[in-house]
């Protein structure tokens, strides 16, 4: 298999002209569009320079001859996370699921490689966290990767709870701009300011 | 034109079957290689976190049907720069740049955007530098990025000289593991220590 599980997110949905993408998108609010747009406000705003990995692509055939077309390749795994930049000299790094359950977040779709990188990114003293979307429920969530890794480490339960992410996380609010306001936690968590 | 300048730079020539490519990654060392693999090194011997960002693609057109195969997509100009990751809780974000001249670093090869970027970085006090390969001389040197925004905005030359480049930067070592050890120049220049 040349394309990742949930390679359906991997898909920047502006710039692929499909259908399925786009159903798929429509559930509800379009999180990660949303985690873009807001990414983008900080930058404009100057508040934080934070950008999303583009998606790997492994290429295999290009055209030279008409424009550096490319005419096959396949998406790749994301060993890393979906974003990362910088905050007050910080480096931030954090991942984007959503799931559709209204109780926990099922760990299937967290490949280990990804485990491994937050490790990683937390050994070096960096920020690390996720931004979980409850689709049904509309709420989005920061939860530090600490609590994550421990629990996908503990493999009694492939998942974590709604409660534990509430109990541990913080819910983001929602507006207009940014549409999900993730910098004012993690202000608050892990720098013990406002912004 | 869909794609960037310095395109050939933008292709991971890994997995482009070229020989065009090919043929321009073999005068003297593959810098972009010998910089991914030192980034690799630092990763394995867990002294840094630091990635190459993927080339961004843009996709025009997908075939679900035959394993999400891409057969129509474009390079897309990368924003900000070859690099970024983190060392002892500070973000870095750095870009490559070689050069065949023995005098000076041409701009021509440096979009706007490129700067722009590296100064947000800067603001929010994040570590910005750019390595520059001197092909003929077989030299590489680290110079923190404020010196090129500096002589970028002045814009009396499109260029710096390696003059200042060695007033103001550092000699990168070569060696067998890491191939480029930019990192030991990191410490020194940005922590005043010692690995």
């Amino acid at each position: 298999m040349k394309y990742p599980n949930g390679a359906k997110n991997q898909i920047d949905n502006s710039v692929v002209n499909n259908t399925k993408a786009t159903v798929f998108a429509n559930r509800g609010m379009d999180f990660e569009k949303s985690v873009s747009l807001s990414a983008s406000y900080y930058l404009e705003q100057d508040l934080a320079v934070i950008y999303k990995r583009p998606t790997p692509i492994h290429v295999v055939k290009v055209d030279y001859a008409h424009n550096f077309k490319i005419t096959d390749a396949y998406f790749e795994k994301q060993s890393t996370t979906d974003y990362n930049g910088v905050y007050k000299g910080r480096y931030i790094d954090f991942e984007c699921k959503e799931t559709k359950s209204t109780t926990s977040l099922s760990f299937h779709n967290i490949p280990s490689q990804q485990i491994k990188h937050l490790k990683s990114v937390i050994r070096h003293q960096g920020i690390a966290f996720f931004l979980i979307y409850f689709i049904t429920l509309q709420e989005v969530y920061l939860i530090d990767a600490s609590y994550i890794i421990e629990a996908y480490e503990k493999g009694d339960r492939k998942s974590i709870t709604l409660k534990q992410i509430k109990e541990n996380g913080y819910l983001v609010e929602q507006g207009y701009r940014p549409r999900l306001d993730f910098l004012k936690i993690v202000e608050k968590v892990y720098f013990h300011g406002n912004i």
